[in-house]
């Protein structure tokens, strides 16, 4: 193994990971904020403790009072001036209801001079639910939807119309204070009004789009839910504004310049991969074949989500199946390495956040007697990266925007 | 469709496959070459006629006499002190082997004086053999190799054992003569002693490996087949150079300076893509998502060749399927396009050679009522393309090396 290139990826992808923190980014989005009147936040998703957490120490005093509602677990201790409510992640449920009934009651007849500030993060669609049918139904149609091969917009659609809280309705409850969403998003290209379908962002959709989704795909729903979806969502939201302040663009440019300050030319190739993992670490491993040994230091940087087909019962995740599968385009090139991770360092239904593999990779392999070949056909990246000291461990890392993959050409 | 882009990228493709075209790469090989002896001409390949005809017309009376081997209905017309012999691939036949005895008979007993011009295509594994076993037992030990999952690698060392052109042998034939081998490649990276198995290039394989081989994988062969297998290739070959005239590299470098000359700054991906054909165009599709809308007229080349799994009845080529593939990524960008086309004018059992897509091709694709997921999944990007106005045509090009794709950011 190279062990300079390894300390160099382990360092850029530590680096970019910090860069995306609920604490380093919510603290950055609010220095220098001034807020004139009271200060109320309602913090939502996985992020939402950690987020409060950073915001509560950022504001100190000038914050009001704030409801976080976040999942199972993920609400460390007791913070001052705000309530907390942990709920179902996934699917949603009635204790993940009462903490955005709580968010609601918070934000009941603001002033013009008051403000909140809506802390957004993955998982923010289940757990801010305030459902207008029984949570049941809600199911249901949710269900029917994606067994009919509904697409995400297609689906949120429908729910922002059967929500008190989604599509631009929780920032009109908020009215005439001023909302200020802060959001870490997990969702490729960072669309605002498809992160947990969009509490604060005008809807672009429509009733009529609504109601032909739930007849073209013949979903059965009440009267009630009908008539929800004839209620068209806001359009305008003057006092509303938003700002990513983490994601995997984020991720991929703060990996860019981690790799920059180490002495790579970083090229941004994509913050939107979303292809099969093992073909993404293909394409990449082709990349770093093809510009190797020409004397100059490069990163190439992909973020984004892959996806893995999986068959066979080996054990990995879309990280390390990418960096095994660069493996092999990059094999015997000595200043060559691929790392993948996680930014939540977490990798499929492993210990692991991802992989690191060298030019050096494939024969560790060979000599410890594994065929590479069979452990990809298997998808047990976990196994093989295991055996040649390739598996990256970072432990959770409090933070939710996707992945990152780095290849590098040493000096 | 953006028109500009279109045409844009078609001039690219042009620029690039002119570049590698046999007649224009073996005149640049030969020009400012001096010969001072004899020059026998021996061409192989595909493409053997056309690196013939060029190398004729360049050289004129220069050249002492030739012979030509290639596939049936590859030579054009008759070409003075030249003769033409076709022969059967992918499977060799006894033609190719009649045509490749005369390459011998014209080589045989040369002064150091003379020189050997060895014109090296696509194709030249089968066309230009003499097997030192029957072809029929040749053509038993490669099914079984290939039946028993053997790597090219792998039949290659066996394969060269068992002929008496391959493995170098040509060159040695040809000592004292100065051998002199310009070579089209159809090989990913060029390796010079994979491409027809390396007739002047010194074999670094052993007579143990190939042993090892048959061992390994329990293939049936004949005591005389042994005997072969046990007799070394040259390992030195100091009279003969090899040159690589045109192959995917060129093709994708000659993409770059094309792009660079219509204005874009060219970024070279790779020259040695080999991952499945869609998840290509949907890495490529998200690069650029990534850098559209910033104001920077930028082209992405990859080079390579892609595969493809084919399910379903569709209608398709890797080429149409990788271009097809990006347009999931780039739909609604007024400025992107990507195009993917096969060097050799053919892409897949279709009459195109490749496809174009751009922001507007999924839209147009809806308006015409189809669907884009489900021609996706059933490979059927030929009838996608032709629906929408995509489909590129050339018409055979004379030339093969590998693919070119081309992704495009407008101003």
């Amino acid at each position: 193994m190279n062990d300079l290139l390894r300390k160099d990826a382990e360092t850029i992808i530590r680096k970019a990971i910090d860069a995306v923190t609920p604490a380093y980014a919510v603290e950055k989005a609010l220095k220098r904020r001034a807020f004139p009147g009271k200060v109320y936040l309602v913090a939502a998703g996985k992020a939402a403790w950690k987020m409060a957490e950073a915001a509560a120490r950022s504001m100190g005093d000038t914050l009001t009072a704030g409801v976080v509602v976040t999942k199972y677990g993920h609400a460390e201790h007791p913070l001052p001036k705000i309530t907390c409510y942990e709920g179902g992640h996934p699917v949603p449920d009635e204790q993940g209801v009462k903490g955005t009934q709580a968010a609601l009651e918070l934000t009941r007849d603001l002033q013009r001079s008051d403000t909140v500030l809506f802390l957004l993060s993955g998982g923010g669609s289940a757990l801010f639910e305030k459902p207008l049918i029984p949570l049941t139904e809600l199911q249901s149609i949710t269900d029917q939807m994606l067994a009919a091969g509904c697409d995400i917009v297609e689906i949120n659609t429908v729910r922002k119309r059967l929500s008190g809280v989604k599509g631009g309705k929780f920032a009109a409850w908020c009215a005439p204070a001023h909302v200020i969403s802060i959001v870490l998003s997990d969702v490729l290209g960072d669309p605002l009004d498809m992160i947990a379908s969009g509490p604060t962002v005008p809807d672009r959709s429509t009733c009529e789009q609504a109601l032909e989704v739930i007849c073209r795909y013949h979903i059965q729903i009440s009267p009630q839910a009908e008539d929800c979806l004839r209620k068209e969502t806001p359009k305008a939201l003057p006092d509303a504004e938003a700002q990513i302040i983490g994601s995997v663009r984020q991720l991929a440019r703060a990996a860019a310049d981690a790799s920059q300050a180490l002495g790579y030319t970083p090229v941004l190739l994509t913050d939107q991969l979303c292809c099969e993992a093992k073909d993404a670490g293909s394409f990449l491993g082709s990349i770093l074949k093809t510009h190797a040994n020409q004397g100059q230091k490069t990163a190439f940087l992909a973020g984004g989500e892959t996806v893995v087909h999986v068959s066979g019962n080996g054990l990995g995740g879309r990280n390390q199946e990418m960096a095994l599968a660069a493996a092999q385009g990059i094999a015997g090139i000595q200043n060559a390495a691929v790392i993948c991770v996680g930014s939540d360092g977490t990798d499929g239904p492993t210990d692991a956040a991802g992989g690191y593999v060298d030019g050096d990779t494939l024969a560790a392999l060979a000599e410890k007697g594994l065929s590479y070949a069979s452990m990809m056909e298997n998808h047990d990246a976990y196994h093989a990266l295991e055996a040649v000291g390739g598996l990256i461990k970072t432990g959770p890392t409090g933070t939710n925007v996707n992945d990152i993959a780095v290849g590098l050409i040493g000096a």
